[in-house]
């Protein structure tokens, strides 16, 4: 018998944004690896290239032409998960086990910037700044639709992350219903709220902040950090420390903050295996349900695979998906990693 | 406006086993592909490798030597994500956002038998019978343990199930909580059962039986079905048609039954693609608490991640890890895709 080593012995955590555990198995890091092993590009991109859909003036899979654009670009999704159709429906209520809805949303593609070759952490700040903008944008046209009452914006980077082509852009998927996950965080967030007339995030962060542990970066406005429940491994949530519940509310001073973390962040990342670090990304915030969410705190979900390098990524496979997501590396350990990584860009370091 | 075509229309579906939600996008399996492709081994692989650490009479990497095994083999995973060490610990209820416990746990290796070639589909039915014995006898023995509430018997496939040797094998977890999607399951059979007196799964395949679109094989015991609501382009489940709570409830007819729908399923599976088909499998059963689980109901999940090819898999990211599980084919589509499959598997047809 022996007592209670948090750094040391197999445990659970709570996750209490979706109320779920996860199971942490500090010693595991250290087990070999002889499975598969991703390939990764080293490439050096063009600028623009010729053959891609999202570059500027060229051709998509629809026939329809980019613009020329000079900064971000949006524009609908060719091959959207869901359709702006008005569907007429009358709920089967007998139907226990075969219950089915049809759902509205609109899907877009945002490129970052023209260039082809230029990720966010090589982007400066000002040029984030207008990905924030457009962003924020979008938040708003897609939220004032009558039927979207979610505006879901995310990332998949990396060609691991299901990315199919390397020009720098991310996603909105707007829609009529609140996603499961985003659900799970609603209640949690709304319960916590009801209680204490104040966001579970706001509370959060100063716990957080607190402990130091697991602070990765800080600045006037934005914190980030490993959640205390992270499950991959070097999962990151970037938080705001005012109890922001929309992108639309930042301060312009917020935005560039914003935007600064942001570029340090994913600096970080990069320089962690000296490589283009894959990643889904993606902000939690209001509904767009028209009403007021003072339970709602802006967050942005960082989940990228990689564990041990480059090419050896943490499998959420078997028991991860019949039982509990597991993690084999302690998000304090994580955290000091990451805080260890220079935020000058591996790239401009001379050799 | 139109009306509401399930096989047309993105629509929303209804899982009552974890009370979650799906995104179905009919339309969207016609997209064209140009991301990442798998790598597959095509190499025929030898009966037996000196080099493998799961063959009879080898080393593995704590120096141990494999008996010279005949029928399927266990032994203790040297790489456990749990430990059996009783700790001491006290809970600090102080903690709204830092809620860890330590965990109790035994995880072990389930060689399927001495040949490293054989697969599942690939083992005659008295060979898989074996295996559900050597399931059933760990399931008693370990549950019998007294901080043992829960052993998940699992098997992943392939090395992009994260899979590193591919000597047949799967993997037990046993542990003292219900892991986080077990224990959501628990939470909906249980509310189904205290209401209904009979078990949920019960009544879905009976409701599965008559709506017919969606099975994939039957016998006399067990049906083989693409769930209402599968998340994964192929993702199937094993159900008994009896309401049977443990595996250790089987008859010995029920057994050879089990042992010829394994056979057949993972056949078709393998010949879809004509590939050794990648998956996560594993049963849920009663916990192993100690108390009578009338609630329960035997089933196993096969999360295989192959969409459009033996190299093209679904990549659940961005939106799915931030929003929602979403998938680009009707389950009633995969159901009659699969049923075409030839139960004769395609290493033994004349090319
Ligand atoms: O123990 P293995 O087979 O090496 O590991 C594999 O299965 C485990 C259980 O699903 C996962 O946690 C690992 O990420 C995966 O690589
Ligand atoms: O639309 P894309 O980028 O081609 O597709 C990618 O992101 C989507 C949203 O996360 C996923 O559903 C797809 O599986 C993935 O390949």
């Amino acid at each position: 018998m022996k007592n209670f080593d948090i750094n040391e012995d197999p445990h659970r955590r709570f996750n209490p944004l979706i109320n779920e555990w996860v199971l942490v198995s500090p010693h595991r890091a250290k087990r070999p690896w002889q499975g598969q092993n991703e390939t990764i590009s080293t490439e050096e991109l063009p600028k623009y290239d010729p053959t891609c859909y999202l570059c500027p003036g060229n051709v998509r899979a629809n026939g329809m032409h980019n613009p020329a654009y000079e900064s971000s670009f949006v524009f609908e999704n060719d091959f959207a998960a869901m359709k702006q159709d008005e569907i007429i429906f009358e709920e089967d209520i007998k139907h226990t086990f075969f219950k089915a809805k049809p759902e509205q949303g609109i899907s877009r593609v945002v490129c970052f910037s023209p260039r082809h070759d230029l990720t966010l952490p090589e982007m400066d700040v000002e040029g984030i700044e207008t990905i924030i903008k457009t962003w924020q944008r979008e938040y708003t046209d897609l939220g004032n639709i009558k039927y979207i009452n979610h505006v879901q914006i995310f990332e998949n980077k990396g060609s691991v992350m299901g990315c199919s082509n390397p020009h720098p852009h991310g996603q909105i998927w707007a829609q009529s219903s609140l996603p499961t996950q985003v659900e799970k965080t609603h209640n949690s967030l709304k319960s916590y709220y009801d209680k204490n007339k104040r966001t579970l995030l706001e509370d959060y962060v100063q716990a957080e902040l607190k402990a130091e542990s697991r602070i990765v970066i800080e600045n006037d406005h934005f914190v980030a950090l490993v959640p205390f429940w992270a499950i991959w491994p070097y999962e990151t949530m970037i938080v705001s420390k005012r109890a922001i519940s929309k992108i639309t509310d930042f301060t312009a001073e917020e935005s560039t903050a914003f935007a600064k973390i942001l570029k340090q962040l994913t600096t970080k990342y990069d320089n962690l295996f000296n490589t283009s670090f894959p990643y889904s990304s993606g902000i939690h915030q209001a509904p767009t349900d028209g009403l007021l969410h003072p339970e709602w705190h802006f967050h942005m979900h960082f989940y990228p695979p990689l564990l041990r390098s480059a090419t050896v990524k943490k499998f959420m496979v078997g028991y991860e998906m019949l039982g509990e997501s597991q993690r084999d590396i302690t998000p304090e350990k994580s955290a000091e990693i990451l805080r260890q990584q220079s935020e000058e860009h591996y790239k401009n370091l001379v050799k």
